[in-house]
């Protein structure tokens, strides 16, 4: 910890906590496993969950409870978060809970002085008077504002690093650095030939989350006007992703990239936007839900007891890390850049595809878990290895993307280029 | 009571504890003092609540302290039932609560020696084996199986008496003693072009009473197979109403008519149905709801407490009862009688339609509820003059039926009769 010289720690040798040992942070912990096998850079990674069993379970895959001990943890709770990263000797927090929790771990982390990543930022909070036009507090203005107190400690607070947005950023910016003269627009486009057996609505990541940004008014950048929202999963195009998943209908949902790539892309850039393919289907269902009002993550009272309506939707759906056996597909996740280079316009597609089959198979993880657990492990073996460094609160775009597509492979999450203006 | 022989009371002033004062019961009470504005039958109405407010309410409309006190009740507490029937001495028990709550209201007044009134009967169980095939255990099943115990104290238990089931049978009666020779088949039709304006879906009734029966198997019969059951709301049929409602979309949901018109019509009756005109849209929002389990009301974990995801639901829609000055439009409860008179085929139709403006004018209740007020009122009526009496367990089918529709003109809620077959 920074006082006792551990951000600049001796050898490679880190100490991660990890909260929230669900879908992803089981994936992150398997995948750290992978990466470094003999603790080269990974000394020790605790495994921390609100519910003890689910931290043991995670345990009991990795087989060594020295290097990984369980701990039961209170997340909204600041000051277990600082009282664990203290029993331990911490240098980064791992933060894998749902971002509802971000504020208590990432202050608990800023107070214990030790460094920080997540992978989604604070939530936003639509403005009240005019929701579909304009933006509120956005995602991660909590956060960003803490930057300065960061920095003056000498800590870091890594935002966002999943796949999406995370992975997704890092493909914008080395096309940046290294493919186009003048950037016009980025377009990060996400779809999916998923499947889920035996159901026919079964999100395949956290409910809680699906439905925030599906419910929040989509946020949208352009050079003149800014910032600027509109209507939840509007905007619906044909977008046409690679290996075999093909063309889809995207629409516009909340995301952490359209906040940071205007902040941090330059080369002229003009537009930024974020749509997912949800399909037709879950796009009415979540839009139902909306409309009646179980989406409302406030509390209700329900018969003497205080209770989310969002809540209770997620706890009435099946657990989405349980599902990836029913699972059956491939995910894409892509930035697509257009501009000029050499003075030619040119469309790049950066893109990562996994298949539930392949991840299962290899890690016994289902394949939106692992793919957003890897934006995070590739992450953390450049910090532990010194390869990135940096302090304040910063989001994946800050970083140099080329060391970090160069472990892709390793982990078994490569990405793959197509130039849609020769295709 | 039954032992200070207050069944055959001398007057004909009858003590009514009304337990529940939603829609249904706050028009029950306007109603019973329009009808009796003097007490020249009604001697006392108390108007009992969970919420005392509710029922403080009520009685703050209709102005007569002394003739309508407010209570206080939890009727899930057969003893609270019990103590009020005493405190009152209590003739009849008006059950207007939701009909989950049947069995502690029925087995207190039972108890307490008084007679019993409702509008809905117990709840039916699916057949766990075969459940959209066979019936399990049917509505109405726990009290019926009581008949023998009310018929020994001389005890009646009047069922499901409010419009439909209720006022719907008593139709199929009138048209059995008057109107036809032979019975083929009894078709109760419920239809309306109401509106909700400033909601998308706002179901006009109980949401909780909407869902069980929409979700369950609705149940058919017919002479050979006896009752049987179905898909949730299948059966879907195109059905004109009179009085402008025009031709709508029914579909069969689980009703009382069903289980009671077998048992008591005879003349050769071959089939009964119950179809009701929800909407497309409507249809849809239950079918999606009961997918995702939101419908169960069974208890379920959210965050450490145990809540049923239909009173969520419930909980996020407005409340029926307090959206009568938006609605617009008719409700029309109507029973299709095929068969024959005189050797000739013959198709009639015998409804009532409520108008929602009318209502709130005259009554400053919504139609939904007045409508199925003014079945139970008319039935209180009736046994407070003395004209219906009996004792056991007993449908609507049950009593003279000429008298009940010649009150339904003084109640505001007349019935008309269209012979199909001619027209």
């Amino acid at each position: 910890m920074v006082g006792k010289g551990r951000i600049e720690y001796g050898g490679n040798e880190m100490i991660v906590l990890l909260l929230g040992t669900g879908a992803v942070g089981e994936a992150y912990a398997v995948l750290a496993k992978i990466g470094d096998p003999r603790g080269e850079w990974l000394e020790k990674l605790v495994l921390a969950d609100y519910d003890l069993e689910r931290a043991q379970k995670v345990q009991a895959r990795l087989g060594d409870q020295g290097r990984f001990p369980a701990e039961q943890v209170d997340v909204t709770k600041k000051e277990q978060v600082v009282e664990l990263i203290q029993k331990y000797q911490v240098d980064l927090v791992m933060n894998a809970c749902a971002q509802v929790f971000n504020v208590p771990i990432f202050d608990g982390a800023y107070e214990a002085g030790c460094n920080y990543m997540d992978m989604a930022m604070t939530l936003s909070e639509i403005n009240s008077e005019d929701p579909y036009h304009k933006t509120g507090v956005m995602l991660g203005d909590y956060q960003f504002a803490c930057d300065q107190a960061w920095k003056d400690k000498g800590q870091l607070a890594l935002l966002g690093m999943g796949i999406d947005p995370g992975v997704s950023e890092i493909f914008a910016k080395y096309a940046e650095k290294n493919l186009f003269d003048q950037i016009d627009e980025i377009a990060v486009r996400d779809g999916s030939n998923m499947e889920i057996e035996g159901y026919d609505f079964a999100p395949s990541f956290s409910i809680w989350s699906v439905l925030e940004e599906c419910t929040n008014p989509p946020v949208y950048w352009d050079e003149d006007k800014g910032w600027y929202t509109a209507h939840p999963m509007s905007g619906s195009e044909i977008f046409d992703f690679p290996e075999g998943i093909g063309s889809i209908e995207v629409v516009s949902v909340e995301h952490e990239e359209v906040i940071n790539l205007p902040r941090w892309i330059n080369k002229g850039l003009k537009k930024v936007s974020f749509k997912i393919g949800l399909g037709r289907e879950f796009v009415n269902i979540i839009k139902l839900l909306y409309k009646l009002g179980l989406t409302s993550k406030e509390l209700i009272n329900v018969k003497g007891m205080e209770v989310a309506p969002r809540d209770v939707v997620e706890a009435c759906l099946p657990n989405p890390a349980e599902l990836g056996h029913q699972m059956k597909g491939k995910i894409c996740v892509g930035t697509l850049v257009k501009g000029f280079k050499d003075n030619e316009p040119r469309d790049v597609y950066i893109y990562q595809v996994a298949d539930n089959q392949v991840c299962m198979n290899k890690l016994n993880c289902q394949a939106v878990a692992a793919q957003t657990a890897c934006g995070s492990i590739i992450a953390t073996e450049l910090l532990a290895r010194k390869i990135w460094r940096g302090a304040g609160v910063l989001p994946p775009e800050a970083f140099e993307p080329e060391p970090f597509m160069g472990l892709m492979e390793k982990y078994g999450f490569p990405y793959r280029i197509i130039d849609k203006s020769t295709t």
